[in-house]
C-alpha cells in the first residue's frame, strides 16, 4: 500500500502539496493500542534472553564456578563472572553469617510454612535473574504478607547478621534482584493490594508486590494510567519500579518517578518502618526521605507500600516516522517538537541510518516507509492526547512547517495500527537485527542532547574497519543505545571500547546507567558517573541506614565501599 | 461591560444559546501576562507586611528581648516569640563558639574586604525577615563568589564550630533565612553566573544565587520559562527555592521541584563539595543525593549551583470564573478539567462563598462577574498551549460539557486581560480581604483533595458565632488555605483552632507546611505531619552530613533533635 509521503520541494509545490495532503489518522484504541505493545515487549524479551545466552556462550560460565562450589554458604566463595565486556569479581563477605535450622523454625513461626519455601525448584527460579545471567545460591525465599511481617523478618536478619536480597518481579537488567551467594530472599510477590485511589487527584496508593500491568489494568478501568510503562510491566512489580527508579516509555511526557511518587512505606534493615506515605503534591515539612529509596536498588530498605500520582487516560495517538538528513536537523527537529507539540508530545525516538540497513536486512518483513532512498536519521515521533480531530491536525501541521524549514527531508504519518505497528517495528526492533548481524556491544547511555551523536561518530573513526557502529535511542530524554556490531566478540574491538566509552561519557557528565540501576554489574563502574566525594556520601549513608550491610550486598556501591 | 454569561438551562436551549456563544478570547502576550502578575505579586507583598506588623502588635515582641541581652552573642541567650498562633521558645546552643578577631581576619584573608561585612545597617538588613516577623543577632554576612570560598567557608567555621545561617533572597515565610542567634550569615548573591542553557534539551546551569526573575528573563528570550513562579521572583534566588523546595503558581503544571531539578552542587558542613551537578534526564547510578538538598532549608548544605529542566514557553493562556453549588460540583469538576483539558490545564484555584463575600466587601473595584446570585464555591481555571484558536475551542467545549452535566451553574470566560486581571483580582484578593476584616488565623494546609473542605466545614460548627472560616486555595495541587477571621485576636478562638487543625491535618495524613518549609517556625511542628521514626532518621541524617549541627541550626526538626 503507498503510504502519503511527504516530500522536500520548493515552496509553492509544497503549498499545492499541502492543500492536497490528505493525511488520514490512526486512532488507536487504547486497548488496541495495549496490544500492541505486548506484543512488541513479547518480542523484546526474548531478543535480550537470546542476547545474553549468546553471550555466555562466548564466556567462562559463572554457573560452573557456582557448581565447583560444595558448600555454597561458605565463607569466602568467590564467583567469577565474564559476559563479554562485563567482568565481576566478588568475594562473599565474612561477617555474614549463614543459615541454621533454628533460622528457619523462626521464620515458620513468624511467616507459616507455606511462607518459607525451601523446595529447591523454587529457589532454582528465583535464584536467577529473569537474562540467566546471574545466579545465586541462596537456600531460602520467604514471602511476607504485610509490612510487619518484612519488619519482623529484617529485625531478626539484622540481629543474625544474614544477608537479604529484596525481591519483586526479578526483572532487573544488571543483576541487582538476586542472590550473589546464599543471601536470604525476601520477596514481597504476597502483598499486592491496591489499598486507595483518589479519582479526584488521581493518586492510586498501593502495597509494594502490585504487577505494574495489574494497577496498569485497574487505572484503566478507573479513566487513568500509570506514569510509568515497560517492557517487562507483565512481571515486574511497582515496589522494585520504584526501587530501580524504572524509567520506561512515558518518561519524556510524565518525567521521572522522583515527580510522581508521593509517598512511601519502606522498612529499614534494622526493621523500623519508615511511614513515607503521604498522598499529597505538597508536602515541606522536613527532609524528603522517600527519595533515598527510589533508585537505591534495596540496598537501603525495602519498599512496601507505595503512592503515586496517576495522569488521566488519553485516547488520541498518532505516530510519525520521519527522515532527516543530519543529526543537528534533528536535534533542531527536537525543539521544534517541544514547542509546537509541546503538551501532546509522548515519545521522540531516533535511529542512524545503520540501525535502519541492520533491519531491513536482518528483521523478515520489515521496509522503510520512506523509500526512495537511504537517509542519515530517521525520527519517530508519538503524540498522545485528548482530540482526536485536533491532535492529527496539529501533528500535520508541525510536519509542514518542519518540512518548509528544511528539518525534515521526507515522512509519513500512520493511517492505521499496522502502519504504526510496522512504525515501531523498525525503532524497536533494532536490538533484535543487532543479535541476528553476530556479536554486539552494548552500552546504555545518557548523555546531553547535543553531544550525544559525537560519541557515535567519534566510535567509527576509532573504531574502523573493526566493527559497524550503531546509534538509536530516546533522543527525547538524552538517552542513547550505543551498539558496535561485529561477526564474532574480539578482544581487539572490546580494547578499542572499553574504557573509552566510559570515560567519554564521564568526560561529558553522562550517565553509565540511564535507567537500568548498577546492580552487582556496574557496581564498581560508579565513578565514571558520580564523583568520590558522592559516592563517599553515599557509602557513609549505606552505612548509617544498614549498619551491618545486610540489605542487597555487594551491588550498587563499589565493592571496596560496600563490605 | 456585560460579560458573556453561560447559565444552567435545560438542554434545548443550553445548545440554542452554544450556537449563539461568541465568547472571544483574551490573548495574552508573555509580556502583558508578565505585567499582571508583577502587579498581582506586588499588591500580596504589601498584604503579607502589613499582616505580620499587624500580628506583631498585638504579641509580646521578641525584638524587646533581643534588645535586652546586652551580649548578643551569649551563651545560653534565650528569644521567646509570640505572633498570634506562634510561640517558640529556642535556646543557644552552648556548643557554638562565638566570633573572634582572629575569624574576621581569616574571612578578610579568604574573600576580601569588601566581601565581609560588619556594617551594622547592612547586618540590620540581612538579619531581618521581610516579613520583619524574625529577627536575629549575627554580627558577620560574608559574600563569597566561588563555591570554593563556600568551601572553604565552611570548612573553617566547621573546625570553630561556628554556626552558619545560609541565606538567598532572604524571602521565607517561617524564619529559615535568618539568623537566631549570632550564626554568620553566607549569602550567596554574588554568585549569580548562567553557566550554560542547552536550547535542546531545555536545560539551564547556573549559580544558586541567580534571581529566580532574571532566569525567567533570560529563558524568555530563549523561548523557554521555568518551572516555577513565585509571588518573591524578583527577590528570591535559585539556590533558595531549590533548597526550600519552592512550590508557586505552575506546580499543578510542571509539578514540584524534585521532579525538575536535574542536577545540584552543594558543600557540606565540613566543607566537602558533592558535584551532584548532572544535566541528565535518566542517571541511575547510585543513590539520588540531590534530593536529600531540595527542602531541607540549608540544613544539609549549601546549594551552590543548580541544574533545572525549563518548559517550552506557550504562548495562549485563557481563563474561565466558574461556580458549583457544591464542594462535590469542584471535585468532579477537577476530575473532567483534568481529563478534559488535560495536557493544557496551568490552574485549578477555588474560594467559597465566605471568601468572595470577604472580597466582594472588603476590596475597592472588585465585583462578582456572575452577578445574578450568591454560589457556593467558586472556580478559576486557567489553560496554557501552544495553540490560540484550538485553546480556546478547547476551554469553551469543557465549559459546554460541564454545563450540560451540571457541574457548573454559572460562568465566564475572560475576553481581555482587564478581565482576566479582574479575575485573578478575586482569587488573589482574599489574603488582603481577610486582613482588612480584622484579626485572622492563617493555615496553609496540604490535604487530599476529597477531605479538604470538611476541614472548614468542621471548623465552622466547632467556631459557630465565635469567628467567620473561609476556605480557599489551590484545588489542583491540594492546597487549602484555612482562614478564620474575627474582629480581634482572641485566646478563645485560638483554642478552639488549635491544636485541633494540626490534629486533624495530622489525622487525615495531611501536611501542615504545604510549601513554605518548617524553618524555625514549625521545626517542632513537624510530628503532625511526619512520624517519629521518619523524624529520627532525618536527625540521623542531619547528625551524618553535618555532626556539629552549625548549618542553619533551631530550624527544620525539633529543637530536642537539633542540639
Amino acid at each position: 500500500m503507498q503510504l502519503p509521503r511527504i516530500g522536500l520541494t520548493q515552496r509553492t509545490q509544497k503549498r499545492k502539496r499541502k492543500r492536497k495532503l490528505k493525511m488520514e489518522k490512526w486512532r488507536a484504541t487504547s486497548n488496541l493500542r495495549r496490544s500492541l505493545k505486548s506484543i512488541l515487549n513479547r518480542q523484546l524479551s526474548s531478543v535480550s534472553e537470546f542476547r545474553y545466552l549468546n553471550e555466555k556462550r562466548s564466556c567462562q560460565s559463572s554457573f560452573n564456578l557456582i557448581r565447583d562450589c560444595k558448600s555454597l554458604g561458605q565463607v569466602n566463595a568467590i564467583q567469577h563472572r565474564c559476559f563479554s565486556s562485563a567482568s565481576t569479581l566478588v568475594q562473599r563477605n565474612p561477617s555474614f553469617s549463614t543459615l541454621n535450622s533454628d533460622d528457619i523454625s523462626y521464620f515458620k513461626g513468624l511467616l507459616g510454612e507455606k511462607s518459607v519455601i525451601q523446595d529447591e525448584d523454587r529457589l532454582e527460579t528465583v535464584n536467577t535473574d529473569w537474562m540467566h545471567k546471574y545466579k545465586g545460591s541462596s537456600k531460602l525465599l520467604l514471602l511476607p504478607r504485610s509490612t510487619e511481617e518484612v519488619a519482623q523478618i529484617l529485625r531478626y536478619c539484622n540481629s543474625r547478621c544474614l544477608a537479604v536480597v529484596p525481591q519483586g518481579g526479578n526483572t532487573g537488567l544488571v543483576g541487582g534482584s538476586v542472590p550473589v551467594f546464599d543471601e536470604v530472599i525476601v520477596n514481597v510477590s504476597s502483598m499486592n493490594n491496591i489499598i486507595s485511589f483518589d479519582k479526584v487527584s488521581g493518586i492510586l496508593v498501593c502495597e509494594a508486590g502490585c504487577i505494574l500491568e495489574n494497577l496498569i489494568s485497574f487505572l484503566d478501568n478507573q479513566g487513568f494510567i500509570m506514569p510509568l510503562d515497560l517492557g517487562a510491566k507483565g512481571s515486574c512489580q511497582i515496589g522494585g519500579n520504584v526501587s530501580t527508579n524504572a524509567g520506561g516509555l512515558r518518561l519524556v511526557r510524565y518525567g521521572s518517578l522522583h515527580g510522581n511518587v508521593l509517598g512511601l512505606e519502606a522498612v529499614l534493615a534494622n526493621g523500623d518502618v519508615l511511614d513515607m506515605l503521604g498522598t499529597l503534591r505538597k508536602d515541606n515539612t522536613g527532609y524528603d526521605l522517600k527519595h533515598l529509596f527510589i533508585g537505591s536498588e534495596g540496598s537501603l530498605g525495602i519498599v512496601t507500600k507505595v503512592s503515586i500520582l496517576t495522569p488521566p487516560k488519553l485516547s488520541s495517538v498518532n505516530i510519525a516516522f520521519l527522515a532527516c538528513n543530519d543529526y543537528s536537523s534533528c536535534q533542531k527537529l527536537l525543539i521544534e517538537a517541544k514547542r509546537k507539540l509541546g503538551e501532546i508530545l509522548s515519545a521522540f525516538e531516533f535511529l542512524d541510518t545503520e540501525a535502519m540497513n541492520l533491519v531491513l536486512h536482518q528483521l523478515d518483513g520489515v521496509r522503510n516507509p520512506l523509500p526512495a532512498s537511504m537517509h542519515n536519521f530517521y525520527i519517530l515521533i508519538e503524540t498522545t492526547g485528548s482530540d482526536e480531530s485536533y491532535n492529527r491536525e496539529k501533528l500535520e501541521a508541525f510536519l509542514l512547517s518542519s518540512m518548509e524549514g528544511g528539518l525534515i527531508s521526507d515522512g509519513v504519518l500512520a493511517q492505521d495500527i499496522n502502519q504504526a505497528s510496522s512504525f515501531w517495528r523498525i525503532r524497536e526492533g533494532v536490538p533484535e537485527a543487532l543479535m541476528k548481524a553476530g556479536a554486539v556491544y552494548k552500552y546504555d547511555l545518557s548523555l546531553p542532547v547535543e553531544k550525544m551523536y559525537d560519541l557515535v561518530d567519534d566510535m567509527r573513526i576509532r573504531l574502523g574497519d573493526l566493527a559497524k557502529v550503531v546509534g538509536y535511542g530516546h533522543l527525547g530524554d538524552g538517552n542513547l543505545h550505543l551498539n558496535v556490531s561485529a561477526p564474532e566478540y574480539d578482544d581487539k574491538i572490546l580494547e578499542q571500547i572499553e574504557p573509552y566509552v566510559y570515560e567519554w561519557t564521564s568526560k561529558h557528565r553522562g550517565s553509565i546507567s540511564a535507567e537500568h540501576g548498577l546492580g552487582l554489574m556496574k557496581a564498581n563502574k560508579i565513578y565514571y558517573s558520580k564523583s568520590a566525594e558522592t559516592v563517599q556520601t553515599m557509602a557513609s549513608i549505606k552505612k548509617l541506614l544498614d549498619p551491618n550491610g545486610i540489605l542487597n550486598p555487594y551491588k550498587v556501591l563499589p565493592h571496596s565501599l560496600n563490605s
